[in-house]
């Protein structure tokens, strides 16, 4: 195995300083985002690979805590349809980790078009995402330079979570505010399993990779990475997605990889799960979950001591681990995976 | 190569007959359907699996052509977090192909509860979830006894678009009414190409399966398929997804399907993304396209002759019987894959 460290590696560490920057800085915005909250109604996300999977996470945090409507628009219908849609009452909601994907930027502006209100998520500060929303909610990662996205993806979900606070969520701000030391502990202290894990998944062509509820984003995040950086065919799926079919995909040689919180009511039905999988002969393994989720797996690399609502924040940070892992283990460079750029146009 | 053939394979056959029926059944519905429209602002989809597919067409298909937002529900919300959400204004579409999956039933009495008006898409007759809803659009697709969804997935669809034309798309009823023809037509001739792909899908161990707009409701039922009854590691993705990240993962092993209609403002984005897969050392393999598709792939199945809208109900075709050739080429019974029964509960 290769000793040399990547770009990825560094910048997966620069995480805590990252969201402690981004929530120093968006924090004062709940007031501004309250007020938009007030003239809408429900939420509507506008994004494309990580930001998708970002919004997932948001939509899942605004619906089960703030009492509000929020699901996943098609940019096509905008960019490949030219449709107009009723959006009177909408909140959208546009996350671009570099402000400059048109897709995003001409999906945004539709919206708008559409009577929709706008919030930009982006680490573009003067990108013309950020200039041309209502408020803009700017992301203080710094610089990105590996192309698979680390702090621009785990400083999105604290912005989504600054957003959820000021659209009137139900939650402790301070659990919020605990998260940069969490991961930091997490990251002081990784232990063995990464490696261990990273040499298991090293022979196989591909896993299932699942969670419910607000792990479901960290879910389809490590599959986007894994597949993007490792060239596994990795596959994403919600709890209830897999087994309407694709369980039966699993086998000696396509294992599971499954998250959760360390509590929460996802936490259960996630160990289930795991122990039918163990059952149909594949090996599985756990991101996050505590002993309830290890006890049911071959292997569980722990999660972050945070509450279930800001868990996804950090239980990306394992899978991130493993990424850089498994890619230098197969010889790969994480730091520049073959076909892709940093910024992504896709209209 | 066995040459037993599979319920499955009776089941597509019997497509044509099971779509007549559904059409004659559910046309009258249009009046009672724009009744409900005038009262909603929005449509919401409710459904897992092959139905979630399903709920991907309807998607675009409301949004593209009848000005009304329609995005998919997160039944976790209801299920899970018990939380409420405020649905004053929507149209909950819940679809099931038996009617019985609890969690789906569960979630559309939950959003009856949030203030939201019902539709049941199911082939249920007098199934909880036809029951339950404020009108339920039985589809006629009679027993369907492989796992498999087949004639229930596409009836659904066309389901689908009946709901599209009572909520006022701008489309032509007299082009659904053409389907089952054109689905005939296309089982009549098949062509050698589904032997051929199998033949060539058999020994790769994963695929890429992508499209754009309504054909990407295609590739993601079609990727879901070849998981079930084939085992193959299908990740079914959008264009546009494919571009942020997967796009790397195709190689001379992990091949791409892309699925397109015959026309549409989808087609030369599609076949551009074969060059690209080309030219990336992968093979590329077509479904549907016309000859646009076809001459930037290696291999192309025929889709049916039908507009950019309809397209979908037929494209799925030429997915199913590579699947259930695939299967049987592979040595499995494509009426019964290991782990899955026919209902699956997930609540």
């Amino acid at each position: 195995m290769t000793t040399t460290t990547s770009v990825m590696r560094s910048e997966i560490a620069e995480q805590p300083a990252a969201l402690r920057r981004t929530l120093d800085e968006l924090t004062p915005l709940t007031g501004a985002l309250g007020e938009l909250g007030r003239s809408t109604r429900q939420v509507l996300f506008i994004a494309r690979g990580s930001s998708d999977n970002a919004a997932v996470y948001g939509s899942y945090l605004l619906q089960a805590h703030a009492g509000r409507l929020a699901t996943l628009a098609s940019p096509s219908i905008a960019t490949t349809y030219g449709s107009k849609v009723d959006l009177d009452g909408v909140l959208a909601v546009a996350i671009s980790q570099s402000g400059r994907t048109e897709e995003i930027v001409d999906t945004m502006s539709w919206a708008a078009d559409c009577g929709a209100r706008t919030v930009a998520v982006t680490n573009g500060l003067g990108s013309p995402l950020a200039e041309a929303a209502d408020l803009a909610l700017v992301t203080r990662a710094g610089d990105e330079l590996a192309v698979p996205a680390t702090k621009t993806y785990t400083t999105q979900l604290a912005a989504l979570a600054v957003l959820a606070l000021g659209l009137g969520a139900d939650l402790d701000p301070g659990e919020l505010n605990a998260v940069p030391d969490a991961i930091e502990e997490l990251l002081a202290a990784p232990g063995d399993g990464v490696d261990e894990l990273a040499e298991r998944l090293a022979p196989v062509p591909g896993a299932v990779v699942s969670g419910r509820g607000m792990a479901f984003s960290t879910a389809l995040e490590a599959a986007l990475k894994l597949k993007e950086a490792c060239y596994l065919h990795a596959m994403g799926l919600s709890y209830a997605d897999l087994l309407h079919g694709p369980i039966a995909v699993v086998d000696q040689d396509t294992p599971a990889i499954l998250v959760a919180a360390n509590s929460g009511p996802t936490l259960p039905g996630t160990a289930a799960l795991a122990e039918r999988v163990s059952s149909a002969g594949a090996p599985v393994y756990g991101i996050g979950g505590g002993s309830t989720l290890a006890s049911a797996c071959d292997l569980a690399l722990p999660g972050p001591d945070m509450p279930e609502w800001t868990a996804p924040i950090g239980l990306i940070v394992p899978a991130q681990l493993l990424t850089e892992r498994l890619a230098r283990r197969l010889g790969y460079n994480p730091d520049a995976p073959r076909g892709l750029g940093k910024v992504t146009q896709t209209s």
